[in-house]
């Protein structure tokens, strides 16, 4: 088999998440969410979050995102992102058609936005011409990899509370932030003032795991109808909320994204001291990018999966995950040499 | 456990099903579709419909049918449906807010439409202010468990092209249908002139199976950023493929559905003779409506698992799948003679 | 010329309100609104709502149905209104498509909507597979000419209330429903728990007003914005505002909109006499509805402009407005009777 | 009174034009365009444009923009423009709002956009994650008062066919960048290959002029629908149709436009030479930008109004239109020089 090094939602099922799925498959069960496991899924969002936080779980990262955004906006607010955010770029304009509403971006080179770079939206404020600053959003690795520390993500809350704007944190990638930052969600999210996240498992493990989180219990409100109207009512959702179990049990979730950093860094180690191969990010979570000629590109797809990132610059994107072993990285990094050579 | 027959969809996952998502769990594959398993699930597609249709898989039933329709309407259009509608009734608002058109609905109530009822629309063609006659939708088994003729459909796809209108049918329950009717997808659909269907089979032993299927594929053209748009892309989408793999397998499909089709058709059988319980509709599919005294209602919910209907005429619904026992009907309608000594 | 009994929007402009127009064509002023034209305008919907109202002027009637609708209704909630409403026949769509919101319509025969109608909707609240109850729309004077008493909008009014619904009333014939039931715009719309009216003045004798008024101010937070992104804000406003002013000068929009309904009382009076003429409706304000042969409908359409309501019945709908003169009355009856002859 | 340099809205209505609107004030007509007034503008048009083009007369500028683009896209698809346009600074939102697309825009000082900034764009064609390159539109002048030549257009148009879009033109200042280029309406929209445009007159001494032409009729198919659900369909069209009569009789648009470009030409002339005073822009339209010292801003504004575009640079815009007078410009000026003496 092709391994692949394009994304990490190319993995497989982690065995016990699988296992879960299988074990919940006994009897009948009350769909869209009135069942047991769906009730030990919340109970274990709470204990993670040390905090009381609203779950709703939802089909795809996509679907979490614009539902999330969508109940927190008005069509005339904005969403203001990083230029490389996944919202912007990479759900072929589902937040402008679901929320209705204008995103925002400013230039990054790194996915994270500065709230320098915020400023000046606030001089909208008031202006009935221009569409009103709503909500923030951040993701959380970024889609660089990259990871924003505590206090980045507090000064961003901050600014967004002290301008009346909501502040959304795109977690498809939370666990290898967590692990990276070494922090833990209460620290990272629950204590930020971040007000909703998206929260990605499927990506960490899990066949289909994506969650809408509400820090405060009172921004839910009314939400379940947002899921319904956007689609993303799961109807056998015990089936979802039994992976979210097993993904918390003993930190399974924790183990897989730590193993899937270490892979990167891994593979960042051996392949930066390959003449011609430069590293063009830094290696934070489980993502490496790297420029290398151009004319090894195609050869090596045809032996491993991986996404072209900036043509130009022969920059390409490979992404470990929790399945990817010691020995794909050293058959990897053997096969970029001997086409190098 | 509780037993129910509240809904199809809170039966478990068959066990064929369930293999399959084991099967599929072996190695790395490109995510979005572009994997053997989606391959394969075309095709079987392409062959039980007996003509080259294609296929989106789609999250959930809510997310076929707006996907769908949304695709083949524009806003000042309107969807013409049965008031019995799920996408009128149970989808809270999601066919609106995502397609911007009306829906239009007429009186039925057995879940089927005349084609008298839409005549009047006509009446709106080419006056400005009036939203335009767009696209009929019907479904099929209807949310009352009944059964459209192939010919009905064909007279309702008739009328649809001749007046520039596009026929969508809610197939969430099209296998109990077509066992019912004793016909095949190519000869209730394929020949009867269907423009596009939702294709559910959640309700029949999938984890999760939804599908938008598209008769004549020049209709399908840019289906793909709808589906990506509409929050409805999965990303270990083999895991929903191989499942449509096995619900063709050797027909398991129309097993499970004839199964329990005829679970519903033993409970009628049985029930119709208690004094006082008195069936309110045909049993055509897997759903049983009566009317029962009202204060056994709540003692036999504490029971089962079942929805009440129209609580003024003490009307509930009563449905079977593929994993109800006869055990189960005989233990259920013992409970209710037993409730109403 | 030919004379119109289609719609009062087909009446010329008031030589008082032209005048207006003529005046404030002086010099430069600030647009969109911030100017003493529409400065005294506000001044003068304030008093003649007795109370501190918000105006907001838009473009079109549909224009201000729309953006009030959208402004206080969230998509997932539905807008309640009778099967005759205007927003839901006669604006192609556009409530659906702006507010993503679902319009649920009872059926009317004379316009007016019951409690007991929308009593139903009510067992939706909670279930989150419905849309959720959201806002009451009422017209007055109603599509069918029938004016609601004071007491009959109190009681929606309550009942929307009490349930966490709005209450929005279309008047775009508001002034010919006040002299009807001789009441003032504070008795009939501050008093009885309005919570935002489209206020139409187009068809009383103005070249273009329309405005949405707010009766509690905290309601119209943001609307500045809602206003403009619904594309209803007008850049030369001081043109509108001088029309309003002038409108609500010495009364001239009651005295114009008294001359309206007499003049379709008069009708009225002297239309019933006319055997084979047979009114359908009581003639309340300034609409006359008649079924009468089918085979002089054409003869009199080449001679008079004016609408078919039912054709299947002959029935057909006859304006009149501030311009109406009773020698257009007799001609017009004269007509009628030549034709029968 | 305090004469304005803030914006051409600004200015009264030519008596040309109010003359007109007296005139058509004479009786009875038909609304909703049906109307002998309307049919005479449309004529107009098509001898303008040397073609028959299908014009769709609406209420605001943005309306024009949003409606227009709207009709030609898909909500999957983006609309390209410069980051200085109107559709993305000045409309609140109302494009993403009612097309449900993403706006995609590059960066641009002077307001045009240049085809190797749209270049990157065609990466993202086929790629379902990716919103779809659909509708470039440009603005004529642009918001920097800068004309784009007919080769210019022409190149976008080619582009834009050749890549499947659609070009969509913002003539919100038509007249100005036509009298500016000396080019006629059918060199520079009809023979460029423009498909679809917002012709505006508002600014160029109307009470209220926008209208939507398709220089393809094909491509208008269904638009009334379009018009109407945006809440643009005015219903006493006749006095919005008078007034483009009267607009293009006699070429009364050009010699308006041609008066307000050369008074803005006069303001350059006589402000370059005043020392601390810098133009930051050429003046090709009736737009002068200016770098003035910040201390001066505020007292001029008291005397004058004008917008300040770049506060941090003591930028600010000063237009002229068809009313503004030479003894304006000399006074004006005379203040200028006066505060900063």
């Amino acid at each position: 088999m092709k391994r692949s090094f394009a994304s990490d939602n190319n993995a497989p099922v982690h065995a016990d998440i699988m296992q879960a799925i299988i074990n919940a498959n006994n009897d009948d069960y009350v769909s869209y969410g009135d069942d047991p496991f769906t009730q030990k899924a919340k109970e274990l969002f709470n204990h993670k979050f040390g905090a009381e936080v609203e779950v709703f779980f939802v089909c795809t990262g996509t679907g979490a995102n614009v539902s999330a955004l969508s109940h927190l906006i008005k069509p005339w607010q904005t969403i203001m992102a990083a230029s490389t955010a996944h919202i912007h770029n990479d759900e072929c304009g589902a937040p402008e058609k679901f929320t209705g509403s204008k995103l925002h971006t400013v230039p990054s080179l790194d996915g994270k936005l500065k709230i320098s770079q915020l400023q000046p939206f606030l001089h909208s404020v008031g202006f009935e011409h221009h569409a009103q600053p709503g909500i923030i959003s951040i993701t959380q690795a970024t889609e660089l990899g990259m990871v924003y520390t505590c206090e980045e993500i507090e000064e961003i809350a901050r600014f967004a509370k002290s301008n009346d704007m909501y502040l959304h944190l795109d977690g498809a990638r939370i666990a290898n932030a967590l692990v990276s930052a070494d922090k833990t969600l209460e620290e990272m999210i629950t204590q930020t003032g971040v007000d909703v996240m998206s929260f990605g498992a499927t990506k960490n493990g899990l066949l289909m795991g994506e969650a809408v989180v509400f820090l405060n219990p009172e921004l839910a409100r009314g939400f379940q109808y947002v899921r319904k109207q956007s689609m993303q009512l799961i109807s056998k959702m015990r089936y979802v909320s039994a992976q979210f179990v097993a993904h918390f049990q003993d930190d399974l979730w924790l183990q897989t994204a730590s193993h899937a950093n270490k892979m990167a860094r891994l593979l960042a180690e051996k392949i930066r001291h390959i003449p011609r191969v430069k590293l063009t990010m830094p290696v934070q979570t489980n993502a490496v990018f790297a420029a290398i000629p151009k004319e090894i590109i195609k050869p090596l797809q045809e032996k491993y999966y991986f996404y072209v990132w900036n043509p130009e610059i022969g920059e390409v994107r490979w992404m470990t995950h929790f399945n990817t072993t010691e020995e794909d990285i050293n058959d990897f990094v053997k096969c970029v040499e001997e086409l190098l050579d």
